[in-house]
């Protein structure tokens, strides 16, 4: 029951990480979509938490359930159309329930290339970063959908055109200053469409092709005196070349490489000649930072890691 | 250099994952501190973004050369002492930085037992869970200072007075109700001290070893009709009982354990009579909750997990 | 079909990672056993290969379900009292199949300690080492029985009485020698019983607490001139104490812990005085060796890690 | 010292997990090889067990020292050229020392696409299939060399082509047939060169990636009817295609893809149609083989994995 002396905050639930892979088949030809969905239901619930009466509870299960079962009736065209349909209908047909939150991550296969040219219904995963969708609707207030695309371990390195130099030394400072080093992170990256429900949704898929091909170009292109000034031209051009986003949110580990120290075995190991490197990896500097379009609010949480 | 567009938000950047042990010798018996530190900081750092200007930047290393050099100054009486000690450095020796948020993981060691008694200097690590400390000291507005315990990796299993019954059911339910059922979970919990800095700290070591047992004994006494009120429950009792705390949030997988269906192969599988269960991986029921003193605001983030 | 130009070699497959818990209830009190069973089999199964008849092939769907079944009908004593019953069946009920081999990791559970004492049916992981057994039987050349017992993920370190001096010195040494460090190391262990399913079996609670004590008192009580001597002492200490066993196979990293180097800020920091290590992840030194009991053979693979 | 009733058997010790990343610039344009290189060295080492004496140790951190400088000296040409190298040298110069296998995993990066082309020296993980390497040098009886290739977290899935039926059917068996499923691994491979040191060696490079080839295409194109006639095709092809190989050995878990079962719903849910898998995690059936040139010998081990 109620404690006298303590109130329940923010509380959701759900099933978490429903692993669904779809084929559509299309003659001979298949097509896959391969999904980790994630729900997490809020509302009028105050009552499972005091006394434990399940009446306004949804089952996990049953969310579970419909995972699946929608993954067949409406198709997956894409993860952030799916996400939206789960979040609508958990929301509209639960009466208690007034907010949806869908997480997706997205794994994506290629085709095997065979003898005969691509495979018709034969895959390899393509290991390469996750595509993230984040969807939340919520029936107060007349209503609102908000939609967060992302990716994650996209894992970047530019072997020159980075500088470390200029910074504060105090009594603890040991770092030298660099000249030529290598710039190396796993990006980490969330943004906010500014879409809200109403109108022409954005092109999903072509929004994440650009988006990704944005943060890539912006990594290779910049030269970098600081892995924060790399990050924020990244989040800059994104902002910039997609109108339909007002923020992003990164969080880039600096993925140090050092310069191997072998002056004591009488072997020189300079950058400008091709250097060896040991990669290491703990500790390591982390890089957080949100870019926005000028005038928009930060809705994006700034934890986007546990450590 | 900053875009005409777009602007700077939240940031933060620092050392991630120090993993600093530390040895006190008390004559021939040594004691162990075993952490992992994370250094977060934030400021005036506009134009390390927007410029590469490293003016204002404390190196990554130079704040992982603090925290070992501060383990063997100052030593290392809890998390939490130390984390406070880090933070107030950060912020009061380096001007352009004016929020240090300290992360610590510890790892406990017991003695190994030998013929004669205690080891000395043998230890064993103890793999249950993980107790975290975060500290969050801010010099703006007159300086705050927050303290957050917390554990994660608790996992704790009722084999009996567990029931599931009385939910909603729609077109997508095929749960069977269970009067009779394992509960099972994996307990993350981050709790709120009220200390402000000011005045005579907490206990550290007695509050979490405090809460601990609250939390433990909560699980294990609860009569559960659903997760959540066992979880409400663990959180009532906790506030209840640690004046020294204000909130405390959870995360709490509901690991399952299903019955195995062996009717087909003619053996009866009943709670009842001791039953074989199959643990399962994902997907899995995930439950998150604040509970909080009443009156108290509730400042710890929502997101404790990425899924 | 067969190719005219490949043979099959060795070959095995099963149902691996089988979650099995098993509660049984004596009155109010329950016990648990945690266990994660995998199975393979191997007979006469070219045919499977070659053509992809499955006429000899039990499926791996079938072995799951008898993990289950046996362990309600049969119960689950020890690990390897239900691996040896496993074992048996799949090779003594199945024509084409003839060995069977079921590898198993057990999961240790505590009872919590509530205001009453230990709770009846409320159970807290033990995160400490894993217990492993592995069970062979095959039926040909009149029938053999083999069992290994072995532990995994059970970390020590001495923070004292360890040196490391009087080694090579190449062109390429730079370790200066070290006359009081840090041992650490996880421990992976694997026992062959010298029981061959004749006679009374060996007490396998008893044993593996015996062989468990054996290692940490050898671990803690060695003054080490190296992880080597330690692993040898460790193992001799068990195949000494254990006449039921044979043989001993280790793979044991050293988990090095570097003195942090704080000269260069004015700060001492020596072993005696009690100093600050840094816990280092990657790379790591690897020692793995059998110690065996004289005239026994040694039948342990070599190989218990990938890398 | 020694044990009256023990002896030490097989033993090895080295430095593992050294992750090297070497950088060579051809003017702007920039090439990248990221290894991680194991150590282990066995010979005459008795006495370091029995006593601690280090007389016949090469340190661990020397063989660490030694893979950094090579790097420098002799650059990577191929992790197979590379392992040679190390493994001859620390036999060959170290008196004590008369084998010597060097393990490998390699990661591969792929060049940014900028707007300008292919970036000069920014590169992005390609996060596909790590590839192996294994090099043992042995002295002794005239010196031997063998050299493994293999490759590791190749997922690959057919969506149709694959059946299962015609199996044993026992008590415990409760699988239904099933003549259109999902059909996905993720394929573990060790093949073995027949070349032994003298004369020209292969085509590393181009050995690997004929095999990846000839593995995807063997996978790709056989109807399967059973994941076992499926590996024997694979290996097959790649001894058949390669004169270089005498022998590969799989280890190939069958990663389940279990239809939903939505009928209960009223929604059809038939491979046929385009279906609806949930993708499983735990248990998983494991399939591992050896395949072998007619006439060979079977050398590689055939534990490939821990469970």
């Amino acid at each position: 029951m109620a404690s006298p002396i303590t109130v329940l905050g923010q509380n959701q639930y759900g099933k978490a990480e429903n692993r669904v892979v779809k084929i559509t088949r299309d003659g001979g030809t298949h097509h896959i979509k391969d999904l980790n969905v994630s729900v997490a239901l809020s509302g009028d619930l105050d009552e499972v938490h005091y006394s434990g009466s399940n009446a306004h509870v949804l089952p996990t299960d049953t969310t579970k359930n419909t995972v699946f079962a929608f993954a067949k009736e409406h198709g997956i065209r894409t993860a952030e159309d799916f996400g939206i349909a789960l979040a609508r209908h958990f929301v509209d047909s639960t009466e208690p329930i007034t907010t949806a939150r869908i997480r997706i991550e997205e794994y994506a296969w290629d085709r095997i290339a065979t003898s005969g040219g691509d495979a018709p219904h034969s895959f390899v995963r393509n290991g390469g970063e996750i595509r993230t969708a984040q969807i939340t609707y919520d029936s107060r207030d007349g209503g609102s959908l908000e939609v967060l695309g992302g990716l994650k371990g996209l894992t970047v390195l530019n072997s020159t055109d980075s500088e470390f130099w200029g910074y504060i030394k105090d009594r603890y400072t040991t770092l030298e200053e660099d000249y030529d080093r290598i710039l190396a992170t796993e990006v980490s990256a969330v943004w906010r469409h500014n879409w809200n429900g109403e109108g022409t949704p954005p092109d999903w898929d072509e929004c994440y092709a650009g988006v990704r091909t944005l943060l890539l170009r912006a990594f290779a292109e910049t030269y970098s005196l600081s892995l924060q000034q790399t990050l924020y031209e990244m989040g800059s051009q994104v902002i910039e070349g997609r109108d339909e986003l007002d923020e992003i949110r990164f969080s880039m580990p600096n993925k140090h490489h050092f310069k191997a120290d072998l002056k004591v075995f009488g072997i020189e190991n300079e950058a400008a000649d091709g250097a060896v490197y040991l990669a290491a990896d703990r500790p390591y500097g982390l890089i957080e930072a949100t870019v926005l379009r000028d005038g928009a609010q930060a809705r994006i949480p700034v934890d986007m890691t546990n450590l």
